[in-house]
């Protein structure tokens, strides 16, 4: 899927998830040719007359046409978007007046042929910033594109970029004793960041459910996987997760987001939300190792998740991670660094089960060797409690290997 | 100096400057052992009796032993401390009592050696986090040293750990008609992040200038010196820069910062702060370029500064920078993401005097073979405009290589 393609991710899952189908969405693949070599580049989808649509976006204040685009479009549209666009090799990103007219122009030939109004569209975009979309490529693609069930192997590899392997996740739950499914593709391995973590995700359910519910479910669930994921702490221009309902399956109406019934659709998502996320992560350019850092006793929720970030960012406890060495002392230097309250007599750190650090010293059992052979773990989990309160929070993260400096040293050539 | 002496910076001064004479000073190196190679990891230095000395020390929460009892002691001491120990090789970070224990221990036997009170006595350590001081190496390695005129570049060279070489500046100067004389040494590759940036300096004068007015020239001073540099974002437990001055000089008393005749000192003393600061840059840890990033047009300085911290400490920047790639593109994304106000559409880029980004898009007349050119210089600048106001601020940083991830992932072992 892209010149690093040859070398998967070691902490790639075995296979590509078996997804539900989403009644009442199709999608169509095609090669509109923004890489050199011959790949799909281009995905269309169609969702059913009646789709809700939502989509938390990047903060990041450069931002993009495309991401621009749906903002506008989901308010003005209050949430009835219905298509959605999707090219890889061009973020359209800080490209002026002369990209907003190339998203818009690439969108109205894609409503043509999915038989939408513009304002139905959505778009999303990533690859090199400051180029402006050959909106040309995509109007000589479209014509032999066929719309079709979907094939969210297909859908997955074609919005890819460095990314190592196909990301997609899904659940089934019950809505009032309706069946519903979820399914989801994401992308991403490099740029990645909280507020938004993302790349892109697309997520698309046959629920039914009123754009503000989709809306506010998908910016809380956001929360606890997309924004608490960081690879490199770089939050792109052009992050975004779009949630789309079809309403296929005939769920009872929710009026509500805190309507007990939704309790089943919560947890599906939640689940789906954060498997995509992880997987983000699992493809972190030149990873080797995934780790959960687990912060506890902070002053607050979000205390904790600064320290928490602030750990899962420091290059020298990501450069340790590499090198297999339980390296606590910069776990340590980094939680102090976060410019948040600490309990400096009271901090420890764990990792798995064995303790490097208590009460403010090193562990009075801290065994060397059940340590390095710890770290040899493709997956690792790092706790640390910071002595300061009650506030916890989780975060994923990768660690940083010369394949990084690698794969970004000479990305554009 | 350490495993990496063998590996000189490419960006390292051409000589170990020739630094002046500080009358009323004295120095003696010795070897205490911290390392399992033979080196000097320890040095003490004498200021005349009435010498004032003022300190600024990390904002890391986790603190260490040695940053304690400077604060404390500069405090109850009004400034009066006139001996200094530092040593290579162990930070005595995060050793809680026992650390303090053996902190105090140690100086202690130094303030016996010096003839001070160890009240009048200063410490820094840098190494590994996590283990205590073993302080009986430094009291079997005191009786063998002795003190005489200040060896300015063997005094570098033992406080130095990762760095591949020994870094001073000097100045001379005039207050009120005295001449005076500034020379410091500083220390420091990795984990190296403004508040304070620094690893270690210690800079001394001959001047007559009271501790007040000493702390808050180098408080003041600092800000554009090590507190505008960053090579990893990491800030160290036991940063900290000392500013001793012995009054030998015989310069007239001062008892205002703000006195006119400071103002050759200050200049002085500035560029000498700066001068260390950029060396600590040139020595980033597998540094192959220094990269100077000024942002203009900002809300306020101290956004200004934000966002040149946020570029200098991007991992997609700096890899690209490793590249020799004018990958501007991730330095808007650098600047979008750092949640300051910036007008989007009069976004600039500068790669020295090319210009890259222009208005909010790529410049119309940008130039890839003269920028590829221009990337291949060890030294580079680079300049942002945000279009939101009139702050402005400059930071250094280097770039990340895979020598980065190479002597970072495997120090402890």
């Amino acid at each position: 899927m892209s010149k690093d393609a040859s070398q998967v991710s070691p902490l790639a899952p075995a296979r590509f998830p078996e997804l539900p189908v989403i009644a009442g969405l199709k999608a169509a693949i095609g090669r509109a040719g923004f890489y050199k070599h011959e790949r799909p580049d281009l995905l269309l989808m169609l969702a059913a007359p009646g789709t809700q649509a939502a989509g938390v976006f990047t903060t990041n204040a450069v931002g993009s046409a495309p991401t621009d685009w749906c903002k506008r479009a989901l308010d003005a549209g209050r949430g009835s978007s219905r298509g959605l666009m999707v090219n890889a090799g061009c973020a359209n990103a800080f490209t002026g007046a002369d990209g907003d007219a190339a998203c818009r122009r690439s969108l109205e030939a894609a409503a043509v042929k999915l038989g939408l109004a513009p304002n139905e569209m959505l778009a999303a975009s990533t690859g090199v910033i400051g180029v402006v979309l050959d909106d040309s490529k995509i109007a000589r693609a479209l014509p032999a594109m066929e719309l079709g069930p979907v094939d969210w192997l297909a859908a997955a590899q074609a919005i890819g970029t460095t990314d190592t392997f196909p990301k997609g996740a899904g659940a089934a739950c019950e809505i009032g004793g309706a069946k519903v499914a979820i399914a989801g593709i994401a992308k991403g391995s490099g740029m990645i960041a909280p507020n938004m973590a993302t790349m892109l995700a697309f997520v698309f359910t046959d629920a039914s459910l009123p754009a503000q519910i989709l809306e506010r479910m998908l910016r809380e669930e956001t929360e606890s996987s997309f924004n608490s994921i960081t690879v490199d702490g770089d939050r792109s221009t052009n992050d975004c997760v779009l949630l789309f309902a079809t309403g296929a399956a005939e769920s009872p109406p929710i009026a509500d987001a805190k309507d007990d019934r939704l309790a089943g659709f919560r947890a599906a998502l939640s689940q789906v939300l954060a498997d995509l996320a992880i997987q983000i992560v699992r493809d972190g350019e030149g990873a080797t190792k995934l780790v959960t850092v687990s912060v506890s006793g902070a002053a607050s929720d979000a205390s904790a998740k600064k320290i928490a970030r602030t750990i899962c960012e420091s290059p020298l406890v990501k450069t340790a991670i590499a090198g297999e060495d339980a390296n606590w002392g910069r776990i340590v230097a980094a939680a102090g660094r976060a410019d948040e309250p600490i309990t400096r007599e009271m901090l420890s750190v764990r990792f798995g089960e064995l303790w490097a650090a208590k009460d403010g010293m090193v562990a009075r059992d801290y065994d060397e060797a059940a340590m390095s052979a710890y770290m040899k773990r493709a997956e690792l989990e790092i706790s640390v409690n910071v002595g300061a309160g009650a506030g916890r929070a989780r975060m994923y993260t990768c660690d940083l290997t010369k394949r990084y400096v690698e794969i970004n040293g000479d990305y554009r050539s």
